[in-house]
């Protein structure tokens, strides 16, 4: 049936349940998308500047026919052989580093992630895990523990094996090696050992995206990646969000930061919407991890799901969108340095490729975060026709992500837009 | 790329990892479905008597339309409105006592029961898990737990808060009304009370799939329940596999078992192998389960997830599909009676609906598990051209659970080939 507004919002009150989160204060009915644009329930066009999961973007052609093709065929699981899987695998761990060359699929970033925390207690014979305050690596019961910002009521205890190091800031704080965040790391870990609970792992996004995407230079990672070594534990580095080219110079953070993790997870963007998770690790880590476990995941690794993420790299390589995602960021992050020379709230420019934003603060000498403002800014920009968002500790700064195949055009509409709004919103906090 | 088994296989290991499960002792490389049919790479059919996933048959056509027509129009998230979710939650519900009126969608059914314990304990405070030892309830961290066939050695010592009682055996153990399962229940409630970690829920499969699927009477369930409400716990029914009609004879295998679940999990053939699960409550546990956690799944109800499990409902309905089953269902045990006449090694006959099978045993006197015997004759039908599996604690029940459109034709070919490769099969354990 087709509610209106109203009727949407209190029937998912009675069927979902409260507290449902929704974007924005008048939150958006979108019923149709296609590429970098989506359309709401009366026909009005949104720009997409922010859903990274559509990452070739939304409806894709390639994509979508993929899925026909292979739902039309066959879609059964990983216990009967298929070539669909191997052949994902073969090719997305070709974009890695060697040692990175054996995989599990799942549906979900959540469930990668609740792999990653179990490889780590495999393969150290420890519990404890290190992470950063501002963060978000997914909902199951072990994972939710990574988000201080939802600490759960209920999680079977599973917090005492968790320590926090704050969150990366290169807007206040000067770490320009990341030898800083490398001792606030060594300073937990000591803390964990101290504690007996014993050192697993550092679970981090490799551009701290959940953190507000601080700018830091290439390689920034070596000196934490060293320390966790040296103390026995394993780095996970959690691409969710950060993988597939996204910031436009490699295809992984993690190489633009100068490591190679033992543990990677994959989530969101995998098979642009289609539900795909994935670990892919070394040889020797999964065969600890296959020792312990008869991990098996009945959607997991489907042919289906296998065709979609197929498809998302095929349309990467076809459209060059890591080069485009490289070439349109530098020119969005040119246009919001132009803005930011005409309004004191825009403290800092930041990203890489097709991650970037602004940090909006009260005074540029006090670097308070404008919280409220950046809220009425986002509200505002939906009004607009422009879908974004904003996250960070403060969430104070613009969470600009849009699609790959976003354009210099695209851009422009969104800093034209930027530009309008800012003029006409006053800085209150 | 085209593999041989040989080089799948290989690949497999190579790319999977080892230990990675596979059906059969030569693993069978399908490529095709439709319906109730399989076939190989050889163009070789089988007859698919095991696969519950795809419920509404191999590439149901309403099924495979649903997902290419939403996927074309739009694949967002529940942080946006849209009708997709709302009407596929209401009409699900609508199969449901009147208490189980709100849903979380996931995309798997290990997520769905991880997010079902989490209630219990949001719930009762507590967080003592009971379940039966022979069963499986997915894979996260949490749930691996409840698998006693597979003790994970990393957990993060998540088995201390579970508790196991035997998994009930009608063939070798009276409990005509279920009380002394309730019984065996309320001894480990206790044991949970006295270590000081009290008691939050049970957790069963209402028509005990895993554990053989042994022939209870309709009601069963009622001692246990009210035990584990007198006790203070909340009861939650994993029907991944016995729920949308598979018995037959009532859409839920909880409302046969004369129980309402407080907490109603739901995955494998929700959306026909579109990953998608789901857990229904009472809206005062999602109250309080949303008041602990703000629970938020990037993938799930999403439109086209939701699309695709609103055509598996509308399918069901359109083709009577559980009536289907009843009637298959009762034809299937009457022809599977018959061969047990005739072959002392089949022991019991059991099931409801399209879940039926037989337990082999090496006598009918000491009902000794032929486990090794129902090995081969798994492996003799596949070469038979039949898909079926084994379960059970002595993993010697023949698990039959086809697709819903299965057919009186269809249990013919299946018992005929049954008949022939029993009198062909020496019964060597």
């Amino acid at each position: 049936m087709t509610r209106n507004n109203e009727s949407l919002i209190s029937d998912r009150a009675r069927l979902l349940g409260p507290k449902l989160p929704t974007f924005y204060e008048e939150p958006v009915h979108i019923v149709k998308g296609e590429g970098v644009w989506l359309w709401d329930a009366d026909g009005r066009k949104y720009l997409d500047c922010y859903n990274n999961v559509p990452h070739v973007g939304h409806c894709n052609p390639r994509v979508v026919e993929a899925i026909h093709r292979q739902a039309s065929t066959l879609n059964t699981h990983t216990r009967y052989l298929h070539d669909g899987i191997l052949d994902y695998i073969e090719r997305l761990t070709g974009t890695m580093d060697a040692s990175l060359n054996t995989a599990v699929l799942t549906c979900t970033g959540s469930e990668a992630n609740d792999i990653a925390l179990r490889m780590a207690e495999a393969v150290t014979g420890k519990r404890g895990i290190v992470a950063t305050d501002a963060t978000y690596h997914g909902n199951t019961a072990l994972v939710s523990q990574l988000s201080r910002s939802n600490i759960p009521s209920a999680g079977f205890g599973l917090d005492r094996f968790f320590r926090f190091v704050p969150a990366p800031d290169s807007y206040r704080n000067t770490d320009p090696d990341g030898s800083n965040f490398a001792d606030a790391v060594t300073t937990k870990i000591e803390e964990l050992k101290a504690s007996g609970i014993g050192f697993a792992a550092l679970v981090v996004c490799p551009y701290f995206l959940n953190e507000g995407f601080p700018n830091h230079r290439d390689g920034w990672l070596k000196p934490v990646a060293e320390t966790v070594r040296k103390e026995g534990g394993i780095l996970i580095c959690d691409e969710v969000q950060s993988g597939f080219g996204r910031t436009g110079t490699h295809f992984w953070a993690h190489q633009k930061m100068g490591v190679v993790p033992d543990v990677l997870t994959l989530g969101k963007p995998m098979a642009n919407g289609h539900p795909v998770g994935g670990v892919v690790t070394n040889a020797e880590t999964m065969k600890v991890f296959r020792s312990g476990f008869r991990y098996f995941n009945t959607f997991g690794g489907n042919p289906v799901s296998c065709a979609a993420a197929m498809a998302v790299l095929e349309e990467m390589d076809d459209k060059k969108l890591m080069a485009n995602a490289n070439r349109v960021g530098e020119y969005a992050r040119g246009r919001l340095e132009a803005i930011r020379q005409k309004y004191d709230c825009i403290g800092d420019v930041r990203g890489s490729g097709l991650i970037f934003g602004a940090e909006l603060v009260l005074d540029r000498e006090s670097r308070k975060p404008a919280s409220a403002f950046t809220d009425r800014l986002v509200n505002a920009m939906r009004h607009r026709g422009i879908i974004l968002s904003r996250l960070g500790r403060g969430k104070n700064t613009l969470k600009i992500r849009p699609p790959m195949p976003f354009t210099v055009h695209n851009a422009d509409l969104l800093f034209d837009t930027l530009d309008e709004v800012l003029a006409e919103t006053p800085l209150i906090q």
